[in-house]
């Protein structure tokens, strides 16, 4: 028979194993939810963001940006809201910087769970297979920056419903209750989703940058859409892009595409850059760079809307910013976004090449548009009940790689 | 007084509460040390690597590059050893990289560590704050890929003891025992740690790359070095590169360098590339790509040995070098590293820039090389007693980019 003083014991030795069981969990790594000022291991909120050169200062290297000129008015990041669909190999790295950096609020979407199989890109961790991205990404950020908000959404946007609700958020989601985030990006793997997110931020007029990388692991590419200014994903297809059909399909025919840290490193990398570069105004933000892994060659341009664009929100778009670009004076007008498409024999040897073979286009559905030697899409449009996409490039004009570089120059 | 009936309620309480704690720290990361197969929430250790397409296998999507015609032999990345010298904001993301690629052993040196300060950059997590960087990495590695050798030291490789047991390290660290590791990666802030490592994989004829990223956080640089082959440190100094003080002295002075995630990303994605590209024979490996945020621009460039290098054991491997090439047959030696200077007037209107201002090159120590308009250096090597860094740049050649990029578009 057990006796009182015994059982006394046992109370105390459990009572000392759950302390201690306590405090591992809490420096390996905190369960207790969000972080808070409560919290031992956590570092406390922070209420403005401080220049003071100490260890103990998460803000002092970003805020030195200012002290090297580089950034007018480092703390406006607390300002801004991002939405970042698509929470992958670019998309969690991506999340990661721009929390590191102390961005405002995050909005998160995302259907997917995370693998095993994803662990050889950079953020999730083999002990949070099986839960959903978003919720594994909110866990991790939180801890890594509490003074960021985090709104999650565990769906498909490409669903009726679903596309409704994300419409919503981006138009009302923003730190300052009701208005409409400053940038989304598209960091999704499949066709579809790139173009629901085309769609919403063309009838929302919402800035967004898209990003992507080929099915082979060596390319990718980021760029910045400005509805109505820029082409759209409808006006023409990226030009180096991840797979034309979505990772669940890929995954049903056993077929698997490749993918690397570092590809996907560097894309986040270029992408959270420009978008630090918009948002701060520092630098140039690039509507166009590409990634060439295998001859480290980063391919730059900027495209222009196309007039017979098959998305009239597009093409409303335009019509309107025409309307305000008349409105301006003459020389703003001549510092807008240069009208450049790639010349089909230019003097730099200068080629963008797609990783996708022949039949792979070929077999992408819709037509393949008229493009300079060298350009390859990585896919086209299907056809929609408004016609081909014949048609739907970009004019090419005149002006060459030379005649961009000497405007570069200028700058 | 408690009776014997709630005594023994409360130890099922207190059972059951510490049950849930340990699964939920195991849930949240585990504690427990390193991951081994015995461990349910650690994905058991690999012994071959598999193409298989299933959720649960954390290498699909690298074997994938074999079946896309990228890699032909990704398994051999298993045999590996690679020495990262550095934990820091490139050398962490680096040790990561490398780590979800699956190489087969990783030997990391660095002596700082993890501070509150060190937040705006990829890898470390607050609750890491206090720990040694090597400890605090090697536990996080262990556990994103239990398949992968970890070995840490934590010490400054440039006080003499420390030189000594580095040098041994590299020379018989790798998997093989008592071989020298396959690359070593320079991922330091400072002058004397880049020049220990100059000066061991001199002595050593051990191939190696260095890394860095400008004080004013956008710009960065890799470099590849081939003792005997390409320029040393000692040759030339890297064009642009991080600060010209340590950390240490920068923290004394009140000042402090700035620096983003998103340009260590970029930086460490393009490292890593290089590393994969050369160990697994695909691509082409850049021996200097640099990484200019503002303008989103990216040169790359190639130097050769420089014949009166200070460093005694570069001007021995040079000869060791010459020798080797002159027993070659003639149609190996024309494949060899192209002498590459930036010409000062060239066609292209592409200028290197250092993101150092005047003054501060000024500053610097040792005279300034005598380079190209446009050319600026991030230091200069400072006097020592075998003379001035007066002529110790490359020559120029004759050799224009223009004539580099019709080679370049030979290959």
């Amino acid at each position: 028979m057990t006796s009182v003083e015994e059982l006394k014991l046992r109370v105390r030795e459990l009572e000392n194993e759950l302390i201690k069981c306590k405090q591992k969990r809490c420096t390996a790594m905190c369960a207790e939810g969000p972080a808070d000022n409560n919290h031992p291991h956590h570092r406390p909120r922070i209420d403005k963001m401080s220049a003071e050169v100490v260890d103990s200062n998460p803000y002092s290297r970003l805020m030195a940006l200012k002290r090297m000129g580089i950034v007018e008015d480092y703390e406006k990041i607390r300002t801004f809201t991002v939405a970042v669909v698509g929470v992958g190999g670019v998309g969690s790295v991506t999340a990661e910087m721009l929390t590191r950096c102390g961005i405002g609020k995050l909005i998160l979407f995302d259907y997917d769970k995370v693998e095993l199989a994803n662990m050889n890109r950079l953020f999730f961790q083999p002990h949070q297979a099986g839960l959903s991205k978003v919720e594994a990404a909110d866990h991790t950020l939180r801890t890594i920056n509490p003074d960021v908000q985090f709104e999650t959404h565990n769906y498909n946007i490409t669903t009726m419903d679903n596309f409704a609700h994300f419409m919503d958020r981006i138009s009302h989601g923003a730190l300052q209750d009701g208005k409409a985030v400053d940038l989304v990006l598209s960091c999704v793997d499949n066709f579809e989703a790139r173009m629901a997110i085309n769609t919403a931020c063309n009838e929302l007029s919402q800035i967004w940058m898209e990003s992507g990388v080929s099915e082979n692991a060596v390319s990718g590419h980021i760029q910045l859409i400005i509805p109505g200014e820029t082409a759209c994903f409808a006006c023409a297809p990226p030009l180096v892009v991840a797979a034309n059909i979505d990772e669940k399909t890929l995954k049903r025919e056993g077929v698997c595409a490749a993918s690397l840290p570092t590809t996907m490193g560097v894309v986040a990398g270029i992408l959270v850059q420009n978008v630090l570069k918009y948002l701060l105004k520092f630098g140039t933000v690039s509507h166009y760079l590409g990634y060439n892994a295998m001859q480290d060659f980063f391919p730059t341009m900027a495209m222009k809307a196309n007039p017979t664009c098959d998305d009239r929100h597009c093409r409303k778009q335009q019509d309107d910013y025409k309307k305000k670009e008349a409105e301006r004076p003459k020389k703003v007008v001549e510092q807008a976004v240069e009208e450049v498409v790639v010349h089909e024999e230019n003097d730099w040897g200068i080629e963008l090449v797609s990783e996708q073979t022949d039949e792979e286009l070929q077999a992408a559905s819709g037509p393949v548009p008229d493009l300079p030697e060298g350009i390859t899409v990585a896919y086209t449009i299907p056809d929609k009940e408004t016609g081909t996409s014949e048609g739907e490039m970009v004019e090419e004009t005149e002006q060459s790689l030379e005649e961009l570089m000497a405007q570069m120059r200028k700058m």
